[in-house]
């Protein structure tokens, strides 16, 4: 901390300091909640014109593989967390043994970085998970597949190759076709479920947790969409179960902060653990405006090992539509359509340069009928997206395969 | 706009950029709202340390009185507005003939300036307001008590002295006190109101204008501690009413932004126009999470020329209470047992220093049952003050005087 830093904080009566590292949109919809809680909020940017960079007054630039910068970020943050999961392990212990506090801590993230090493941990805590199988060859694959079945599913133990970390596979060709990146994959089991629901934990250090309701995400090309909240048609005790499996992940895993568990709900009713983060997430922008306490607010409550606070719904429903860009960079221009033809629609866009297929803002529509819900909010994602008044091609859930 | 600007703003699709002169908490809380619609949001301010500066990534240090100042901060900006009225007539008509953007503009912003003028349109607009009359003496205040009767308020017409503008003097020697300080006031009948309500209206250049529901504040010392959402017992005629006259204000002053019209409800049920502010106001507060869009989004949206948000309220019910300093400088310390105490209420900290008295924050509570939402609200926000458990003195509507 600077002596500037120094003065400002105790003229502020000893304000809290929590630097995030990253500066992508869920690093910039944590500033506005850090806002309201009288935080002082820093993030570790790449460049000055990224998503949380422009609205973060205490933005320093960096390298999050850095461990020179990391550590000169950290000086004079009281916690230290992530809008992302790729600060490798040598870094985060390097900030963890200089004596900063690390929420996640690297033996968490760790179970985010190396999904191989998650399947282990998950299957020796009894839960529920698509079969899988560390791999080398075409030929490993096969054997696979003579048990588990076509089409088989590889998965990139950490990273990927073109932006993609999972691929599916009819046959030992498509296979070889994967190996031949040299990457670390294993093999698991194509699980043809029915749909794909979400459940969001947050964990203090003290050990209390909270979980919200859970959410259905609806994915196109293997990109979330559209979330409802709550799931429709989940009964209460499966509700309560999937919702008690977040909680118990959250502890079991000794996450402290966010924890998004991504389950597959199959066709015989059964709930398989997909993927794994620890930090907001996609699935949660809902709570925004649809909960008491939206999931960025409870992401800094939970690291900074305040009370957390109620996840309630503050409607009966909420539908989330992400704006994934087209080939028009100017969103501002299509907002004002939006914003006039439907006055209660909350917009968050993330002032990002528009790519195709990019996330670059959402819509939330909070309600109680959720048809008429995922109409506003697909029509109006659409326009931002396309400037297009046709009405998004209805979801069906369950419908294709599970990327 | 200078390079950096010009090339961040094309990178991001021209993003449009709201310039607030002032940085306060309600240019705080207005930077909350601006990151979610993608606007880059600046603020002029005196100090690096200042409410909103601690969170505004494009603060610009700089005199809301120099001229030369705020044409430097305003170039680049699509609109200029204000988080208090306190910019000068010259200076404001400097913008506006540089060819500036300037919402509400220097006059509409006059009548908040100017009380004596704002009572005389009133007047002409046939408005009911408290009856007044130009002084200039101790004899013409006395001729005036002659007629209205004792006490007399005394009003500066604007500014005023020890951070006071209202004086209510029960004799001449009182008012012989205030007219020692030389500056211009004008007198007002005492009128013994009931309660206090406030309308906020927001109104764009089309001329499109949407009200929030009437609500009641509550005094005390003459300052806002407590602000009831929608204003309790008020017929639906009345509520009709006082929103119909503030539609028609923000309209007859061609007000583009916010307008808060205070109002004294009289004993008779009759309603006067207390006071106008054209920004943000503390009665507004309970918007950021009890109505579908918020005052400061709202604000936003008006001076963009944006569409209008829904201003239907949230839940059936907010009470926002505000948390004004006492005599420990470190909210935070006492934050952590208002959140475990009442985990659904929510805490907007401004990052200012306390000091006694001064509004440092506020708390607010949704729900359904008005006498519970009020002691959850008081209570926190007289811990977070005080650190003491003890609740706060019920507030009874229409006790005491009107200041």
């Amino acid at each position: 901390m600077n002596h500037q830093q120094s003065r400002d904080r105790a003229a502020s009566g000893r304000q809290p300091v929590v630097g995030m590292v990253g500066a992508g949109q869920l690093a910039r919809m944590t500033a506005a909640a850090a806002v309201g809680l009288g935080i002082r909020f820093r993030v570790l940017a790449a460049a000055a014109d990224e998503s949380a960079a422009q609205v973060v007054a205490d933005t320093v630039l960096g390298d999050y593989r850095s461990t020179e910068d990391l550590m000169a970020f950290a000086a004079g943050c009281d916690v230290i967390t992530f809008d992302h999961e790729h600060v490798p392990q040598a870094q985060l212990a390097a900030l963890e043994q200089a004596g900063h506090v690390v929420w996640p801590s690297a033996a968490a993230l760790r179970f985010t970085q190396d999904k191989l090493a998650m399947r282990g941990r998950l299957t020796e805590l009894g839960v529920p998970c698509p079969r899988f199988e560390p791999v080398e060859s075409v030929a490993d694959v096969a054997a696979f597949a003579g048990s588990a079945g076509w089409p088989v599913v590889l998965k990139a133990v950490s990273g990927g190759y073109d932006g993609r970390g999972v691929w599916i596979c009819d046959d030992a060709a498509a296979v070889a076709d994967v190996l031949a990146h040299g990457l670390s994959v294993f093999a698991e089991e194509y699980v043809p479920f029915e749909r794909e629901l979400a459940i969001l934990v947050a964990r203090s250090p003290s050990g209390h947790g909270v979980v919200y309701p859970a959410v259905q995400s609806v994915q196109r090309d293997g990109i979330c969409v559209e979330v409802l909240a709550p799931a429709p048609r989940l009964s209460a005790a499966t509700a309560v179960a999937v919702q008690r499996l977040g909680l118990e992940l959250a502890r079991d895993l000794d996450v402290i902060g966010l924890l998004a568990v991504e389950l597959f709900e199959t066709r015989r009713g059964g709930m398989l653990v997909n993927e794994l983060a620890m930090r907001p997430h996609n699935t949660g922008h809902w709570t925004i405006e649809g909960a008491r306490t939206s999931q960025f607010e409870q992401h800094l409550r939970a690291v900074l090992n305040w009370p957390l606070g109620s996840p309630a719904m503050a409607a009966p429903l909420a539908v989330m539509a992400n704006v994934l860009g087209g080939t028009d960079p100017d969103l501002h221009g299509k907002l004002n359509h939006v914003l006039a033809a439907d006055t209660a629609l909350k917009v968050q866009l993330y002032g990002k340069p528009v790519r195709p297929g990019r996330k670059v803002g959402h819509v939330t529509a909070l309600g109680t009928d959720l048809a008429s819900l995922r109409d506003r909010a697909a029509r109006a994602a659409n326009y931002l997206a396309t400037g297009s008044e046709e009405p998004a091609a209805e979801p069906v859930a369950g419908a294709g395969r599970p990327l």
